[in-house]
Order: structure tokens, then C-alpha cells, then sequence
């Protein structure tokens, strides 16, 4: 944590890249390596090794000439940045389809995110509970907020409600919302939004694909 | 069909807004609404109305003066140009926690992605089912591929084997992979890949909510 508070804003295109070189010393720490190197990194991420080194040298990460990065230093390092060693605490708005999956992924838990409630308006699931989490009235959001000390709501709900609910979140003091509806919503200024539609991607690979079948070969990837 | 001929490349990012436009459309249809306007669409999506027109000219929609778009025309090129109309087949590798989530979400099928097998290596899951979809052991990937026509790919196997699996995924004729490992995978130039890490956008939103938390407010969303 003592390398945090010497950390200022990094740019998003580097917080977009730093889980990638998360993921490649995992994954080489798995196969029993120490140390990486840039190159390595680069080879393996396909992100230029000047960049590379850039990057970690927004979170204090330096490699020393010849051995390059010790693995266990980065892995520490970055898994603390980017949240994942901190658990969060979440409520879910709308257990249907895609909510109802997403209390069934416990990868979320070892990302820092933990869903500890699920907020619903359907008779059929209310009062139930998935994967051991319990489901609320949305009616009930008020009082479970005062017991838990929830900032981050994961928005799952049909498009219909999606502002309502969004906006009862806010309200009652969410303070960053994980959409996966493909509807923007509007929420004040200081509500941290992350959308990821699925719908959104899948229609880009449609596209992607489409094109590549159409015509010539695929350069958007 | 016949829209989609005269269609030119369209730009990437019009491309991810194209979902929020439908969105909106889907919902104001649901409130008996026959058009929409520029503006309305601005108001909903936070775009600003010059570049929602010159978006949807790029898939050879244009606004009536005073009336706006017919939402119903809208729905309809939307639905068909972003590739929700037409089925597309897939094949899911990883059955695991996150692959077996999704297995659950049956509203894929609904944006035209119809999972139709998965492939695992655990002896707890292969040979049984999930949602009504077959799992088969990995070895059993050729003859699958032989037998249905499938394109797609869902990458969601743990990080140790994500590029072992893309590798036989390409061998045996996937051209498009919708990577969810948070793992780069390398690739020939021709296939698809369209990544979509939840656990990158989960740090991004970590990082946003402790920037606004830490000091001032958050002015990256």
C-alpha cells in the first residue's frame, strides 16, 4: 500500500494494458519463472517493450538491466493496484439471464469483487437465493444499504428499468455503477459508470467477422 | 439484406455507439413511440446530435425533417447491420466458472449467438450438460467441427491453457475467438478477436472509484 500513495493518476490506455502483464506473470509464475523480461512481456502481450516499460513505471515498477522484472515483485504490485487484493462490496440489481450468471461466476470474488446481495422485482426469485447469495424486494435496497457498506451496484436489469434503477442506486448511495445493460445511463457527475455491454462486443465481432468473409482480411483487431 | 450491401467499412467507433442507438429505440418502442429524433437520441445517449446523424448516414439512415427517424425503420437496420437477426453458431471452451455462466445466459441467443456445444477437460462436466448444451472433452473438437458449421469461439478456459486452446480453436477452423481471459492471446492475422475481460473493466472501475474517493472528482468516465 506504501506504493500507492506515491502513485498519481495513471492514463486509462495504461490502465486498460497493466491486467495484461498481470495475467502474463501469473501465468509464467505458473511455469515456475522469477523474473521476465520486457521483451517477454512484449512478445507475449504484443504491446512494444518501450510501452511496457512505461507503463510499469507509472506504478513504480522498474526492471533491472540484464534480469528484467522479478515476478512476484510485479504480481504483488499490480494485483494491489488494480484493487484486486482489497474485497469490494457489491449488490446486484436484476438476478434474471445475465445477473443470474454473474452470481454464478465466483471468479469474481478473486478480481476483489464480492456480490453480497441481489435486488429483485420478480415473485419467482425474491426471498430465494443464488449460489448462496440471498435476493431482496427492491423495496428493501434502502434498509440493506444502511447495513452494508456497499458503494459499488452491478446493473443487470432489463433496459426498461435500467434509468429507474439507476437512479434508486444513486439515491440510496451507490457510488459506482458496473452497467452490462446496452443503455447508457445518465447518472450525476460524480457516479463512477464502467460499461460493458456483451450485446456490444458480440456485434463487434459480427462485424469483424462478417467483413473478413465479405471481402478482404480483418485490420480492425 | 439489401441495406447491408451498400454499406461501406463503417468506422469503429460508430460501431460501438450503433448498440446504444438501438437500445434507445427498444425502449421508446416499448412506450409506443413511432419516432425519434436526433435530439432525443441525444438526450438519451450523451452524444451530441451531429455525430448521431452522421453515425446512422453510415448505415444509410436518414432523418426526416421535423419527424426524425421512424424508430421501427431503425430497429430494423440496426438489428440487421449489427448481426442480431441472423444466428450465429458457437462453440464454448471452458466450462467452468465463468464459461458455465454464460452457458446460462440464454440472452445471447436473443443478439444472435446460439452456443450449440462446449468443450471442457474435467471429467465432473464432460459428458454431461449445462443449460441444455452438450459438453464433450476437448479431443472430441474435430469431429464436432466437421459436424457443425461453426465460426465462433468463447474463450473462457483458465489463463495456463487460453493459448493452447486458441491454437486448436485456429487448427480446426474457428475464424472469430471472443477471448474473456484476461490473457492477449497470439494469433494468424486472419481470425477475429474480439477481447472482453471483466475483470480488466472491474479494475478500471476500482481505480476510478478510489481516484474519487482519494481527492477531487472523477473526470474520467
Amino acid at each position: 500500500m506504501d506504493t500507492m500513495l506515491k502513485i498519481d493518476r495513471v492514463p486509462e490506455p495504461t490502465l486498460r494494458r497493466l491486467p495484461w502483464y498481470l495475467s502474463v506473470c501469473r501465468l509464467l509464475k505458473t511455469q515456475g519463472e522469477v523474473y521476465v523480461s520486457s521483451t517477454r512481456l512484449s512478445k507475449e502481450t504484443s504491446i512494444v517493450a518501450s510501452q511496457i516499460a512505461k507503463d510499469l513505471s507509472c506504478v513504480n515498477i522498474v526492471g533491472r538491466t540484464r534480469v528484467g522484472y522479478e515476478i512476484d515483485n510485479l504480481l504483488e504490485v499490480l494485483e494491489s493496484f488494480l484493487g484486486f487484493t482489497t474485497i469490494h462490496k457489491a449488490f446486484l440489481f436484476g438476478a434474471g439471464r445475465l445477473g443470474g450468471a454473474l452470481l454464478k461466476d465466483t471468479g469474481l470474488k478473486q478480481f476483489g469483487l464480492e456480490v453480497v446481495a441481489a435486488f429483485d422485482n420478480s415473485p419467482r426469485i425474491v426471498g430465494h437465493s443464488v449460489s448462496g447469495i440471498p435476493v431482496y424486494h427492491m423495496n428493501e435496497l434502502e434498509s440493506k444499504m444502511r447495513r452494508h457498506k456497499v458503494k459499488i451496484g452491478i446493473l443487470t436489469v432489463p433496459i426498461e428499468c435500467a434509468q429507474e434503477v439507476a437512479d434508486k442506486m444513486v439515491v440510496w448511495g451507490i457510488k459506482a455503477i458496473w452497467n452490462f445493460t446496452p443503455l447508457r445511463i445518465r447518472v450525476p457527475d460524480d457516479i463512477v459508470v464502467q460499461n460493458t455491454s456483451l450485446y456490444a462486443h458480440l456485434s463487434l465481432m459480427f462485424n469483424r467477422l462478417d467483413g473478413l468473409e465479405g471481402e478482404t482480411q480483418n485490420d480492425m483487431k
